[in-house]
């Protein structure tokens, strides 16, 4: 017995032009079973509707999602005084309980919005694998590490990413990954990079790094390094791990493009925090054209302030087009492939979700269009999904065939028990700021 | 007896400061009449409930609502295609009722996004006009003009404008208002703009024009006129009318900013459409910086392809602070100013509505901040409408004391009905179009 889709809109992914088929799609267990028409009813539980529509869920290739509990606190500052005066103060406050409600908030918010995959940086990274393995969305997670020079420090941050490892990668048939997370250039020296390079390689798993975020960041690494980060992450081998996810790279040489492509580099494109943190605009239509891969990412709730995908990728088509002054830079149709098996790609399994297909895993979403916003619904619903709807259109978000949202309820998380948990630790962190 | 919305968060933009203030607002016949506290229940309509947020309507200073029918007919093309291929084949299919059926549907779009005022340009905008009437939204409605030399056919745009200000102008106590509307310098010559001018003085009417929307207009004006755009209508006394609201102005000279800023001339700021066309970012920030009066807009569902204010003015200040690297650039306070009391001086009616005050018009709505994306609640309300809300958040919209909508549904539109008379009109345009 399984999720039968009847007759109903669905947009596949697997195809190189965008189209919208009608059909019948059926799950059973955690996979897509069939894709066709006239499935039998059979004994599966039936879901249909006028204006339905179903895809791939959404691919959040980069995210903090316990800084949900930062959101609204410190807005339109300066980076440095936005991370000094509000960011870090409350950071080092926050206990591992307090990192798995926060967790528990964002990923309530990614589910309503139809994030079904997400890849996640922060500390206590062993909360958000616990929140993830509660809730059942897939979660790839990687314990952000900055190198303190404190011995005693740097040795139980290595330690500890050895323990996730252990504890969570590849968790239920792999829905759990872990990646080293090295924070970025500035904030861990070579020697650091290298010891977790060595257990990305030892343990084959990824690395999830942030590089040329700003300008300032590259005009550093060129004073202090001689070289730009990519090109001095490239030095130190660091790009020839298992797989990479570089977040944001904003500024990229001609040369550095080249050696991303050329280590088949996944880059997590954060259009909405780019913007908010005055960092800039990434040109990824140029990345693109040269054959790059880039997925879509939020960033934290601090710096954006919401975990909308849908949100994020309209963004990023429309500021491709403007900033190329090209209304045809990154179509519809394009935006929605980086969102799905873009990031599917970024985060290296394409093989399993990204797309709807006989054999992949069930993650996927459905949206009602029965909304002014989708009409009229004989034009394109692709170019809808992408530059007209809301998340609040999606009325569906499934993970390896296991329902997390229906009808905008969440299905496992009690979200009132979530908001009286976030205003107590809310309540004894501004005290102990004051 | 009116409504009470009691114990509430309201932000009354009656401020310099970005003050959220909890208390008890109450609305008799079309006006506010109190904003305080314990005002007693009486006999009136009593609205509450926990995490509520109440805050002036948005101010939408430029649309062409009835374009809503072209919604995702054809995106991701260079301009030029765009119009000849896609939008003016079926513009000259649309008949007067089609116009009429488009409006309704833009309308409802607006007002579950929030938007209790909007500024039009179309043809037919009797239909138009006639929306408005009956819906009850506030409507300011401009016919708009392009010079065609074909004596008679101009003679009745200017006709047709005298009409339309006899028929609507001030009507329902100045709930809608008439506009001259020459659509920009590039399709009136100057006789025609002087025509239309001589009127808008004639009536004390204002005038709406599309001005250097794009790079190219300012360089044919330079090359043909030997001047930009703006210093060309300074020069033939446009920018004198009682008032003038210029749309886009994406590239606008240190001189254009002068003349603009002493001539009083409001900006309607689009800044969604003017990335999807390619046009480019204005620098609002720098014009905001000479004092320069600027409001939002939506532009039509053509080139945007929503007409969701509230997705609008999240991209205004985020598009500042990335176009300026500058984090503090248009913060979440001064980007709702924009779209509130900043529309409301645009549209030469800030006396009126664009705050919540005791006497103004009662134009309003209603956040349910019981979403993820508005936790912590502790933290600024203001920071998260700006930049973490969705328009689905919106639970009640009013215009001048009557509820336009309530729990997502609307009280003057039948949207099933709508939706029906959509499909049929599109039906008929691709058919004729074959």
């Amino acid at each position: 017995m399984g999720y039968l889709f009847k007759n109903i809109s669905i947009i596949t992914i697997d195809s190189n032009k965008p189209e919208v088929i009608i059909g019948d799609l059926l799950v059973e267990g955690s996979k897509i079973s069939k894709i066709g028409t006239k499935i039998p009813k059979s004994a599966h539980k039936v879901i249909e509707g006028k204006n339905l529509l179903v895809m791939p869920g959404f691919i959040n290739t980069h995210a903090h999602v316990s800084m949900s509990l930062l959101r609204g606190y410190g807005d339109d500052l300066e980076l440095f005084e936005w991370l000094s005066s509000r960011i870090w103060p409350i950071e080092s406050k926050l206990t591992k309980k307090d990192v798995y409600i926060g967790a528990k908030l964002g990923i309530a918010e990614m589910i309503l919005s139809g994030t079904t995959t997400f890849l996640d940086m922060y500390q206590d990274m062993e909360m958000v694998g616990k929140a993830c393995q509660e809730i059942g969305i897939r979660g790839h997670i990687s314990r952000g590490t900055i190198y303190t020079g404190n011995e005693k420090l740097d040795h139980a941050a290595l330690l500890q990413l050895e323990e996730l490892i252990d504890q969570y990668h590849n968790y239920d048939d792999g829905r759990i990954k872990v990646l080293a997370g090295p924070h970025a250039i500035y904030t861990n020296n070579k020697e650091f990079l290298k010891a977790q390079l060595e257990i990305a390689n030892r343990r084959n798993i990824g690395v999830n790094i942030h590089v040329s975020e700003t300008e300032k960041e590259n005009e550093d690494a060129l004073l202090t390094l001689g070289k730009t980060p990519i090109s001095y992450l490239d030095e130190i081998g660091l790009l020839d791990a298992p797989y990479v996810v570089a977040s944001h790279m904003v500024y990229l040489t001609e040369e550095d493009q080249l050696i991303v492509k050329n280590k088949n580099i996944g880059i997590a494109h954060n259009p909405k925090s780019n913007l908010k943190l005055g960092s800039g605009i990434a040109n990824i239509q140029k990345y693109r054209n040269k054959g790059i891969n880039v997925g879509i990412g939020t960033d934290g709730a601090a710096s954006n302030n919401n975990l909308d995908m849908l949100n994020e990728l309209q963004y990023a088509s429309l500021l491709q087009k403007g900033l190329n002054r090209d209304a045809t830079a990154l179509s519809a149709f394009e935006t929605l492939k980086m969102a799905t098996i873009g990031g599917a790609k970024v985060l290296n399994i394409n093989d399993r979700v990204g797309m709807l297909k006989e054999g992949y895993d069930a993650d996927l979403i459905m949206f009602d269009m029965n909304q002014p916003h989708f009409y009229p619904i004989e034009n394109s619903h692709i170019s809808k999904i992408v530059y007209s709807a809301k998340s609040s259109d999606i009325v569906l978000t499934m993970v390896k065939g296991k329902i997390l949202m229906r009808n905008r309820d969440l299905t496992t998380i009690d979200l009132e028990k979530t908001y009286k948990e976030v205003s107590k630790i809310m309540e004894r962190v501004y005290k102990e700021n004051d």
